[in-house]
């Protein structure tokens, strides 16, 4: 997407920021149309499309020879989902059956895409990243169809490295190991430093990914409660590593999956902190880093490690290119056992994805790109916010993320969030139920929605739809 | 490289061919120039060069006033390496050390490249390839950055089924699954069928990334031996079911790598029927299949199989682009399972290389390009067989490989290939040295060599140097 031609998505976004961080309450009027234009430099049609935007989004309320203004929701403000208990045991995963039942059926593409969570292709500069590929791709010769062995493309890791600076952690290319996504990134690290029977400890709920994956590798969950303001509880991990023999500790202190909750630099810091006191290594997967909505990027734990004991995940997943698997490792200490492993697992990552984000990256405007990426997520995840504050049955209950693009939704007690699951499918909506964010029988009641998608009528739909769904199935209790 | 602009390799390599079949042996005269240019319709000027290429690596030789002869050698014919023993015991293996040791200093690209077996970018459809994939990139849009969750790529699913059937397995597009390369396949396949402490029977010699990735399952190795002319010794592996547990074989029943080996249709018939009464699945690795120096393409040991217990994997990495990272899996009965471990352990294959090569496939030339490199693969193979035979110390064995594009080699006893690859390297030679093709201490005195890189004075050189080496090496024994 050309970012000039929706210019006035970029205002709607501006003010869908405002109203999300607070600044703009529900009941406030918001800028007059004029005031608005002259303030961002924008034509007054330009405002008065954004508007229409905010308002098909259920964000604002025009009152008529008044003006706009914020809308008053039902509940104002859902609350935000509880906290699940502290596990006292360690658990075998499986969980891998449920996800592929739930996940089997919904390749459909003309889904309604509440599911799976990546962000759509039109808000990706999918276009110019394809002419990269391509370019690079005609200029490369020998070199495109050649291996490129562990750690992988070094243009790409020197421009992981130069941002990394910009984040708080000094990285440099030396440190860094190129992987298929950050998927092959967290499998290395793990098994590097954790064994079939071993424990770690994670975030509860816990992406469902990182599920399938201990369980393929017959690792032992210790779920740790996420708090949906503060990233995971430390109080409740420090008292679990006192009385578990934990291997490691896999998380997303910056944007965690499904919560979107941010842990504070502090938080980081005792994490990071605790964990070294014991030599436990720190699996951090930074995947939705890159998507705060705050003012500045949040630093990640990795730029409070003083003992190379955090092995640092990321991709390109989440904020260029799905499909190009472009993913990487900042192992620490163990960066030499993930390289051989990198090898025995698949030889080398593919050479031209890597060259091509690696000259988008120095070439194609990223900064400007995710820039504009985070107010359209931002705008994207109030809009299904909002929807769902309207049209959902009451006692529901909804994240705050601080960064990303997915929502979990808490639904009133009762509400059996696999019936929802297939009783959306039937309707063509996909969601992501809470029993597979979780080893344990957790979150029942509990569903995962992405806003990867821009808002549009057929999501309005489908937000009203699940809302009458959940309405049937939680009477049906 | 266009075929077209150099002709002369193509009558050198059909001269080659016939060399190493032994339709002409050892002092044979070859054709005239004149009688071979109207054979194979080329100019005279072409046969001329094809002979003086010949001449240059030593498979045939001028006698003045009287033509040219296939050059008789001083051995004539070196023998074969000898089988190693049967063993007893399954082996905890451990070579990453020493692989790392051998391979990371070896990434100089000016080095003589006889270590990694991977062929030279020139013998591969480079130019073409990168086109069609610059091209699938700019027409993809969406579909490019997109996921392209398991079982992968429908297009590429398609083409590999196609072939499949002529090659006697009546594979369909839904028996397939896409992925990083060969190795994640036998990855997947292995990781489904054993787990750690499991014991996976092996041939010996082994290539070394088998055992690397063993070693990262802690799955044993039970080494059966490879026989020089037949492949895996199945009375030694048929022994050997009847007084171990073992959980699958792994192995190279149509081109084995390192020796080259290629079971009869009896022998892989005899396999597979031995290893269904046990119900042992049978991962077949199938990189080299394509590249059969004998007329016709050896049926897989999967076009046995009547139970889905053949795992039949392979790739694009030794026939079209290694660094494209395009594999498959056919995992017969275990299919679903390797879907959803795929989905585990990367999410996805990268998108637009499976494009490519699907479209290459479909409109590239494959078959064409495949023949020819078939041709200049045997005529490589069989001018570093003579020139080992020039050079190296009285009581050297090479293998006699059915295809592909490595020579085994045996040095005389007592030779240390580990100090032989240390001075190779020292050189600027890179070799393969035989202790890391096994978890036992075995293969002490032998080597590996590529031969994916056409004749040059450089390896010419380096074959020269390296029988030098192997001399100094075995008289300080």
């Amino acid at each position: 997407m050309d970012p000039e031609s929706h210019l006035y998505e970029r205002v709607a976004a501006h003010v869908a920021g405002l109203i999300e961080r607070g600044v703009l309450r529900p009941g406030d009027r918001v800028p007059s149309v004029r005031r608005l234009s002259v303030q961002q430099g924008v034509s007054v049609a330009t405002v008065i499309q954004a508007y229409l935007h905010l308002e098909g989004g259920g964000l604002i309320e025009v009152r008529p020879q008044s003006g706009h203004y914020v809308r008053r929701r039902p509940a104002v403000v859902l609350p935000e989902p509880r906290a699940p208990r502290t596990s006292t045991t360690a658990t075998r995963v499986s969980v891998a059956g449920l996800v592929a039942k739930v996940y089997g059926a919904s390749r459909d593409p003309h889904i309604v895409p509440f599911g799976a969570a990546y962000p759509s292709p039109e808000l990706l500069p999918t276009e110019r990243l394809n002419a990269t590929l391509a370019r690079v791709a005609r200029a490369s010769g020998a070199v495109g169809v050649s291996y490129d062995p562990p750690p992988g493309c070094p243009a790409l890791r020197r421009q992981i490295a130069r941002r990394s600076i910009e984040q708080g952690c000094a990285l440099t290319a030396d440190d860094l190991v190129t992987t298929v996504g950050a998927m092959e990134a967290l499998n290395l690290c793990l098994r590097v430093v954790a064994q079939a029977g071993d424990t770690v400890a994670i975030e509860s709920p816990c992406y469902f990914g990182v599920l399938q994956m201990m369980e393929s590798l017959r690792i032992k969950a210790l779920e740790i409660p996420c708090l949906p303001g503060a990233g995971m509880d430390l109080d409740a991990l420090e008292e679990a590593l006192a009385t578990h023999r934990v291997r490691a500790c896999l998380m997303l202190p910056t944007i965690s999956n499904p919560l979107g909750s941010a842990m504070t630099d502090a938080a980081k810091q005792r994490l990071v902190e605790m964990l070294a006191r014991r030599e436990i290594p720190l699996i951090e997967d930074d995947i939705y880093g890159d998507l705060y909505f705050g003012p500045d990027r949040p630093r990640p734990a990795k730029a409070f490690d003083r003992d190379g004991l955090v092995m640092l995940c990321s991709s390109f997943t989440k904020t260029l290119a799905p499909g190009y698997r472009v993913g990487w490792a900042a192992p620490g200490r163990f960066r030499e056992q993930v390289e051989q492993l990198k090898f025995a697992q698949s030889v080398a990552t593919p050479t031209l994805p890597q060259l091509a984000v690696a000259e988008f990256i120095e070439n194609g405007g990223h900064e400007h790109h995710l820039r504009g990426l985070r107010r359209k997520l931002a705008a994207q995840v109030a809009q299904v916010s909002a929807a769902i504050a309207d049209h959902f049955p009451p006692g529901t209950r909804v994240s705050r993320p601080a960064g990303g693009f997915v929502l979990w939704v808490e639904l009133p007690p009762g509400t059996n969030a696999l019936e929802l699951h297939a009783r959306a499918l039937a309707q063509g909506i996909s969601i992501a139920p809470g029993p597979i964010f979780s080893a344990k029988p957790r979150f029942a009641n509990c569903i995962r929605m992405s806003c990867g998608y821009p808002w549009s009528d057929l999501l309005a739909h489908g937000v009203r739809t699940l809302g009458r769904l959940a309405r049937e199935v939680a009477d049906a209790a």
